[in-house]
């Protein structure tokens, strides 16, 4: 115990737990209270150098959370699980963008060997293939989970949803409709949430009798430009109404705009559902169906394990793999009743 | 120098200064080679702690940016421009989210204090007007930098774009297109912009000989249900056709949710513009009229102050307070001819 921390508790009439927890930030403070303990401790030139501290406790009450973007809907929502348990437990949540970029995801990661934050939630960027950048993690020993976007080669506790799934039942309510052809737009194969997805769309098109046409799976990569091409070049060939299953929120709204561009009618021409979890699917001309991923309670779900982790807490003896349901929202794009 | 470094060096055959570039995680040195150093150092045990030798530096390699909220597309979007002009400079980008709550920003700008970041890009919260959890950073001498939301208490730079002529503009296209009355959605006037909105809106009601009444200006504050009720009232009460102006994007496409509800049509019976830098804005039913900021290039001139701040290079004299225009994107929302 300092003799500041005992000077300023004197001195303002508090308990010491008080000013220490007032000090440490606590949120069983208040605000003012907070504010009167830091300002006093400032005038007696205290240092609280949390910095310092950290490296003796080795706790640094950050939570890291890695992800691809933040515009799209799916991330920006499963942080906002992320942050709903990292308050309760006093902690910040500290966002960093690999923009699909792995040499950025590799210097993200190569920061936290150094002991910057306490635990990492992680849904991996896409890009050729290597997780060498992110098994150099495990020599860190920061307890890691994936949410979404996993990483197979590294053994890390998992939420993920029912992509294979969701993958089917999308392809089936597509087929249903009456499109006479299917198409599954992807990102990369390389991500496991696409290759489960198209793994769904296969299955269903096997099950439902129909070929596999690799012409019709287009793994667009990230820029918008060629996935644009690309879409253009299918749906100027492909025998209508064609189905076509954007397998990220992105994709999905770039078969709206080259609609739009080469004037082919949604769901006449063409049918779409979306994986999204955007609020304004609702809104679109004409409404979006979505596949929607549980993203609140799957980022406080890979929070609530982490957190379990950090306290030494372990859920179960094995890695934990936890699932969570997707749902299908049908909305106008996919047309009317079934043929 | 250590003597571990020369001894990579001399067992890699690489040169001293590589090396210590290598470790710093330069953006001058290759993936694989900085993997071939950290992977020799780890062998050698050489437990490069950035935490420490930070405290020595003074210097910590991260940037903050503190914003509301990330499902807004003008956040995304500028945090997209601070990333490109920080990942120039070798430096992470960290991002915190407020939430609009004046708390949890309290306390992200409270660890500040301890030496977490080198410098902080902000865009306040909305909320009750007391600035003092702000103010505590001034005492930190951390540079500081505002973008779009700033706190006028403060005295920093800032990146904001011409909102009242926005506003202005805004209302105006709306008198133009014969809407009876033009009614302002605001959050709370204790923002910046929304209060320099407003200003606008005002005017140009002015100016065109119309009245300014109250009842036509609603601060929804964030919660959902209160905004969809007050909107509610208004639609179901006001002569028609009515222009609304949402001031966020959230709230212009609030409007399109109520219309919906209330069956009401865009444009016959409501015309609407929103301040938003969404990608969809055209393929919504119908098309949104937009005031688009230049959110990309806020995001990079506030980011550039900054790191001329960081690097001891003040761009002038005075506090920087640089603008820069918002486009008005004309599209079906707003209905057709002049009238």
């Amino acid at each position: 115990m300092s003799i500041t921390i005992k000077k300023i508790a004197r001195d303002l009439n508090l308990a010491v737990s008080t000013v220490s927890k007032a000090l440490a930030d606590s949120h069983e403070i208040s605000e003012q209270t907070k504010k009167r303990v830091l300002d006093y401790a400032d005038q007696l030139n205290y240092v609280r150098n949390t910095y310092a501290s950290n490296l003796k406790k080795k706790r640094t009450g950050n939570i890291a959370v890695v992800v691809p973007e933040v515009a799209d809907s799916y991330f920006s929502t499963a942080i906002n699980g992320i942050e709903a348990v990292a308050q309760q437990k006093n902690y910040h949540v500290i966002i960093y963008i690999t923009h699909e970029d792995q040499s950025r995801e590799a210097s993200i990661v190569r920061e936290f060997r150094s002991g910057r934050v306490d635990g990492v939630l992680m849904s991996v960027s896409s890009g050729k293939n290597t997780t060498t950048h992110l098994q150099e993690r495990s020599q860190s020993n920061i307890p890691l989970v994936f949410f979404d976007r996993v990483c197979d080669d590294i053994e890390a506790p998992t939420v993920t949803t029912d992509d294979l799934e969701s993958g089917y039942k999308a392809t089936e309510l597509l087929i249903k409709r009456g499109c006479k052809s299917v198409a599954f737009l992807g990102m990369t194969e390389n991500l496991s949430i696409i290759r489960d997805r198209l793994n769904g769309y296969k299955k269903a098109m096997v099950d439902n009798g129909l070929d596999i046409n690799e012409d019709l799976i287009i793994s667009g990569g990230i820029d918008e430009s060629v996935i644009i091409e690309s879409l253009s070049a299918l749906l100027t060939s492909a025998s209508r109404p064609i189905g076509i299953i954007g397998s990220t929120e992105k994709l999905a709204t770039l078969v709206y705009v080259v609609c739009k561009k080469l004037s082919l009618q949604i769901p006449d021409d063409v049918r779409v559902i979306g994986f999204s979890n955007m609020g304004i699917a609702s809104l679109l001309s004409p409404p979006l169906t979505t596949i929607t991923q549980p993203a609140f309670e799957m980022g406080k779900a890979a929070a609530t394990i982490l957190f379990k982790n950090l306290e030494g807490k372990k859920a179960d003896a094995g890695i934990v793999k936890a699932v969570i349901g997707s749902l299908l929202h049908e909305r106008g794009s996919v047309g009317g009743e079934n043929v």
